[in-house]
């Protein structure tokens, strides 16, 4: 399934880790890619990708300082919109749906404040619990449940760096891409 | 099934959101208590405090200045500790082991950086994804699967304010707990 993330109202000075987190768990748990909206923040883009570089795959980053008519020129590209919030569906509930339809997906993590039209916007207002908690914890298990564990088997193509899971220590493999 | 955190290596300037969101989705996702070490940070305490006091639920938290031997005192009052890290066993494959002991859990949330005794100390080594990501996204995942989806079944007794949940917009009712 393809899926694109898209944050709201990036704040550079408190929102930088917050941010990063999200940008990694939505290239660990399975998305191309995100667009970072609100504060230009060029460092943490440069760190994403750096990350990428190192860890391999093809995750994108991008900023949108306008991203007003993003979701609904998505939909009319035919893929639908799905706005993470603790007040909408309970994720349990609407997820298979979510699946079954097979049109890609734009997946939206707020920021301090979500405009209604969001909400209005969104194919799917979808919680994950209804209590509050984190834009990181709630993209992560989101997407777990949308990609049903297959996240587990992807392939981090030319990566630098591999881990070789472990019962107990460290191991990571160097890899040299360069002749 | 009775859920304990420890979070090692709090810095309280670098950390404050992050170590947040921790303990938030440590309390969404059914965990009883966090105990924080590295510095203390006694308003990220009465913050998560004051969530607990608003949304319900009996989650505690607390300092611990030295860690050193809470683990081994988990382990000899017949307790079990499961060590996130990116390094360790797919959690896809050791989950269903781990849940069938039965015995209660310490889930260790590591720092910047974690001693070497903790990987040795651990009864669990878990990666989730072995990829970079998120301590935040590994704990709600990992909580996830470890509840088997039952955190979505779970309430928060004695809340001012409780969500319900629409396919548009915001709901929540304000109950007051006082006479």
């Amino acid at each position: 399934m393809n899926i694109s993330i898209l944050r709201l109202d990036h704040r550079r000075r408190r929102d930088a880790r917050i941010t990063t987190h999200v940008c990694l768990t939505a290239r660990a748990f399975g998305a191309s890619d995100i667009v970072l909206s609100g504060e230009k923040d060029q460092k943490l883009m440069e760190n994403v990708e750096d990350v990428v570089k190192r860890w391999g795959g093809s995750f994108s980053i991008n900023y949108k300082k306008n991203w007003d008519n993003y979701m609904e020129e998505w939909q009319k590209q035919g893929g639908e919109v799905v706005h993470l919030t603790m007040y909408g569906s309970p994720v349990q509930e609407v997820v298979s749906e979510i699946q079954k339809t097979g049109k890609k997906k734009l997946v939206v993590v707020g920021g301090s404040r979500v405009p209604t039209k969001v909400y209005k916007s969104a194919d799917w207002n979808v919680s994950i619990t209804n209590q509050p908690h984190s834009e990181v914890s709630s993209l992560g298990v989101f997407l777990h449940m949308l990609m049903e564990g297959k996240e587990f088997e992807l392939k981090f193509e030319g990566a630098d760096l591999e881990v070789v899971p472990k019962a107990e220590g460290k191991e990571v493999l160097t890899k040299k891409n360069d002749p």
